[in-house]
């Protein structure tokens, strides 16, 4: 860790020439904490981290940036933005099939804060515990909340899941349920009472890392669902130059969802609610019982909602009776959109 | 990249259900201007990237943020804040004797603005090409203006320059000079027309990539002066359970100091100041002729300053005298320290 954030007080310990030790550390509280690996060479501490590959996998690396006001709500609780900020880095490498190994962290405060600290590694460590992640460098920094990861994750040369990869007639699946995020973030921009299981759904999403695992070498193209699956399908069409053909009726919804909204409302939310970080992905039609069988074998649920045309570019809807659907512009929101 | 920062640019785009490409698009921006490398196997535009190591090599990986307001001034030019900020990472690597690869960028913007990033792009990209480092990913968010970088290298096995290598009896370098970044500092600060060269020396630290490498094997301890001489040296004798003698007149110094300040603020500035990004190292006596002979191939002037003792965690400095100096405290500044 660089330090950048105890600057002053590192500082004061050099003006007193002995240098002790600062009394309050963000960076030592955060080192005391973080667990390491074995192939870990070197962790926090030095002007950086060393980190040993096996000589068969490349490197996949992510990078995603949590501004409060922006990405999170101003009274999401320290630890579930801590969860957050590793969930939507993890889920960039369930969407490429790869194994998370290392994590580094930049943490900007407004305040240096050991209570607000040690609650957002509660949330963080325990996320990246449950993965194996070791959180090996990075800084903190003075400045308005904001929270940075790089996640390090690996692959066999070849393995990695691509956007480009999507080919005509293909199905398009998605995993676990949609809209349920962004129907967490309508009722708190609406001031109503917040229903439990969206606000977790939105507060700590379950990044999809055994199913991504799962998916290599069956699925021929997977993206996560962080900007809505619309926005997000039409990186794959537009990366893999297909089109696709949606079944708005067949996107799968949670309870929660369907009891809190309207039927046009949860379409609208799941079809262009972000912040979901379920994966979807396309496969052969021939890979349906490999697909189900995998994702069985890691607990998720998957639907297939549609199929991937050669109408480059092109993402139509339509609902059960063959009819076009377009989502209503008030469907089209995120936190701070 | 993780597109979240054109989010709602998607979401239009998506809402139009053809998909065309945003008008404006930051991620498409900095993408076609980004070189690549061959051992990219994936770089900017999906979910992740992928990258090849050399099997006999390990990763060597740092992460530092600049916030407007805190690491630099809020009237540094766009393009100087690119530079600085990938400058300030090839100094972690530099640090490490390790060889920068790739890099990540997180940039978050009160607004999208196309000729503030294509500005940031060219003192970016230039230091970037500098040291044939490809930009392969990273995202764009909407926030307070605040640049994350995570920079990678290379490393032989046991080749890296760690802080706790430092042994009784080492000297004590440091390569250029020393007070140049925090006397632009404070002539900003206090109001007075900044000297150009001290503020170029702000604005563009130049890492010290080419030295550190040259020093791996001949070393025992190195680290970057980015917090100040004094605490960086601080963090070296923690790591190596040992002190510090310094001779407080042998730190290296500019013209452009000597001209613009009094002896004793110039040697504090020298001690205390931050942002030199010069190198500190320390070495066996015996290796004198190895290092002057290393760092005159790479063009980098090097000065030995004191000396490591068993005092452990103790820094002295003492004046060509031999009196004991103590910097003054309105020497200990750094920019919103």
């Amino acid at each position: 860790m660089a330090h950048r954030g105890r600057r002053q007080q590192e500082r004061r310990a050099a003006a007193s020439v002995t240098t002790p030790m600062p009394e309050f550390d963000l960076i030592a509280r955060i080192h005391a904490r973080a667990a390491s690996r074995g192939d870990v060479v070197l962790g926090i501490g030095d002007d950086a981290a060393i980190l040993r590959l096996p000589p068969d996998r490349d490197l996949v690396v992510a990078m995603d940036t949590l501004n409060t006001g922006v990405h999170f709500p101003e009274d999401t609780a320290p630890a579930d933005i801590g969860w957050k900020a590793l969930a939507v880095n993890l889920s960039d490498m369930a969407a490429m099939a790869a194994t998370p190994a290392w994590c580094t962290l930049s943490l900007s405060l407004p305040q240096s804060d050991a209570v607000w600290v040690d609650d957002f590694l509660d949330g963080f460590l325990a996320l990246a515990a449950q993965h194996e992640v070791a959180l090996v460098g990075g800084d903190t920094t003075r400045g308005p909340l904001s929270v940075c990861v790089t996640i390090h994750g690996l692959v066999e040369p070849r393995g990695a899941l691509r956007r480009s990869g999507a080919r005509v007639d293909d199905d398009i699946w998605v995993t676990g349920t949609l809209g349920d995020a962004a129907g967490a973030l309508r009722q708190w921009q609406t001031g109503i009472a917040i229903d439990p299981v969206l606000r977790a759904r939105l507060d700590r999403p379950t990044p999809r890392v055994a199913a991504g695992f799962a998916l290599a070498g069956i699925a021929h193209a997977c993206i996560d669902v962080s900007d809505g699956l619309l926005a997000d399908l039409a990186h794959v069409c537009r990366a893999s130059r297909v089109g696709a053909a949606l079944d708005v009726d067949a996107l799968p919804a949670s309870d929660a969802l369907r009891d809190a909204f309207d039927r046009e409302t949860a379409r609208a939310l799941q079809s262009a609610g972000g912040d979901d970080y379920e994966l979807c992905f396309t496969a052969p039609k021939t890979a349906r019982i490999s697909i189900e069988s995998a994702l069985f074998g890691c607990d998720v649920p998957a639907t297939r909602i549609g199929r991937v045309t050669a109408d480059a570019g092109l993402v139509v809807l339509h609902d059960a009776d063959g009819g076009a659907w377009s989502p209503p512009r008030r469907g089209y929101e995120h936190f701070g959109g």
